[in-house]
């Protein structure tokens, strides 16, 4: 990369990609132009470290990329928005491969496909471990953005997606479970092929997100679920004045108790507890239905705080990218 | 700051700030929500490094807060537009103390003061070395952002701003100079200190960019200077498929020639090839005088390329990100 500059691996980054609509100017400036067809535009940016947010030996650089992406765009859906465009710095040390920064880029511009826009301009420069830094913009798919703190008292809460998919993934990656190898080709061996993938790239459930704004039952309130489950409804119910209680029945996951066994793990930890999976939760009014894909898993009453099953939720599950805390969130530098 | 946790840190650094008026949702949702008053917005990234962009035991945290907005709200300006908002990834050591984090904070919102707009949202994660990611956003301030192809034959190129301080400031903290320190009382002494605060901190002239746009006479190009005088004149002349010829006589600071002469060093070089000022260069169409403030430097002539005197500029000075060329622009770890 070092014999390449700058200036040729942007232009090699860049060949052949299509802008969407909304970019307006895409690279080569002093800046993107983009367009606001609603007025306001929405805003969300993320890094991602070598080593504390992937793994170089555990995720190919096109999953890698389609990560990043993934987890900003899913800001932006969070808000009942769709996005149109992103921004990517990207530190990278000096001795990687170009083909490592172009595969990297094919999967940016992958999960962008899936999400919605493209990718209108960066910057690239040296340093000693990966940086990947993303800044997704979006427009409102509804009048107004949806925050975390419009749910209110009696409304059901849903999710789409299924939790946990990534911790478990984390999980078995971490003990390299022989196992895990040998029983590839039975029903666990499936499943857990899938949780390895969902830790390595999730796959957010945009078009549930989409759909629930465009058809007119759209959420009082909506979150994207990134530091856990259980905490980031935490943050929902703090953020609206309310409380949260969960139904853990609504959430029981089969599949991922099968992955459980092998690892003698417990799947009710990852699921309210993991984070990386990007599922997204919505509150809907009292007597409105979520919408189809959506499903309910708690409701919202008068209060504070979160209850499982009626009882308290104390934070032990809540991931805080200080605190070195226990939690099913995959954190791969401890 | 691993004690203090995430979420915690991020409430003190946002304590007591007040948002911009385009910020219409700030920190604490999903994502930030803001205001395209004009329909389209600008937006641009830069990511710096410690000791790639910044050395800490050159700059305070302040100074390198200011920096890291600056270069990006110069990105802004030099589109014909205003910042209206930023986002900020950060990438801190565990043992980063909190008092540095808020220091740094400080800097982001005393350039921000400066140059217009608010930090509107951001992310805090681990990393090995100092990583500040920043995004800006902007409207324009004409009826549409001004682009670097928008040059044409006869045009005048002005700037705003004295070029080659940040690289005088960079040449005088490597060489750390005895002299430098003696003579801190004479005139050379306080011309010294001017370059040296120049290097941590530059203060690029928004203001003048700003007029320029309200006052009518508004450029047909502009661009910023990041990577040196003639790389930049080179790329808006790519860019309008024209020749920008320089008149070096229109360059000469007899202010840098002093630090030069502490230091044995060519003040040509810097002012040609340093770029961390942020010094704007504009092209106005011919008959049309360059408003107040901005310095004739050349004109737009049919060809390619750059001239200095008549001299065709090979590139010599322009700098790459990973060419590891010699150049006047700083690059901490060489």
């Amino acid at each position: 990369m070092r014999d390449l500059g700058e200036f040729a691996l942007i232009d090699r980054i860049n060949a052949g990609r299509t802008q969407g609509p909304a970019v307006r100017l895409g690279p080569g400036d002093d800046a993107a132009v983009l367009a606001a067809a609603r007025g306001n535009y929405v805003v969300s940016t993320d890094m991602l470290i070598e080593d504390r947010h992937f793994r170089l030996d555990w995720s190919n650089p096109d999953e890698i990329g389609r990560k990043a992406i993934a987890q900003n765009a899913a800001d932006i859906y969070a808000m009942g928005a769709e996005p149109v465009g992103y921004v990517i710095g990207l530190g990278v040390p000096g001795d990687t491969p170009v083909d490592f920064v172009t595969r990297l880029a094919d999967g940016f511009w992958a999960e962008a496909e899936r999400a919605g826009g493209s990718v209108a301009g960066g910057d690239i420069v040296h340093s000693a471990q990966l940086v990947i830094s993303v800044t997704a913009f979006g427009d409102p798919l509804g009048d107004r953005p949806v925050t975390r703190s419009g749910a209110q008292v009696g409304g059901t809460v849903a999710i789409a997606g299924r939790p946990g998919w990534s911790a478990a993934g984390f999980a078995l990656l971490s003990h390299a479970h022989p196992g895990v190898v040998r029983r590839n080709e039975d029903s666990t061996g499936g499943v857990v092929a899938a949780a390895v993938a969902a830790h390595r790239a999730p796959r957010p459930a945009y078009d549930l997100v989409r759909a629930a704004m465009v058809t007119g039952t759209r959420p009082e309130a909506l979150t994207d679920i990134s530091d856990g489950l259980l905490a980031d409804l935490g943050h929902l119910a703090a953020a609206s004045g309310v409380a949260v209680a969960v139904e853990s029945v609504c959430l029981c996951d089969p599949d991922l108790e099968l992955c459980a066994a092998e690892l003698e793990a417990d799947a009710r930890q990852w699921i309210l507890a993991g984070g990386e999976d990007h599922v997204f939760a919505g509150v809907w009014a009292a007597g409105v239905a979520p919408p189809p894909g959506w499903t309910p898993i708690g409701r919202i009453e008068a209060g504070r705080g979160v209850t499982v099953d009626g009882a308290r939720y104390r934070g032990a599950g809540g991931w805080e990218a200080f605190s070195g805390s226990e939690s099913a969130k995959s954190d791969h530098s401890r």
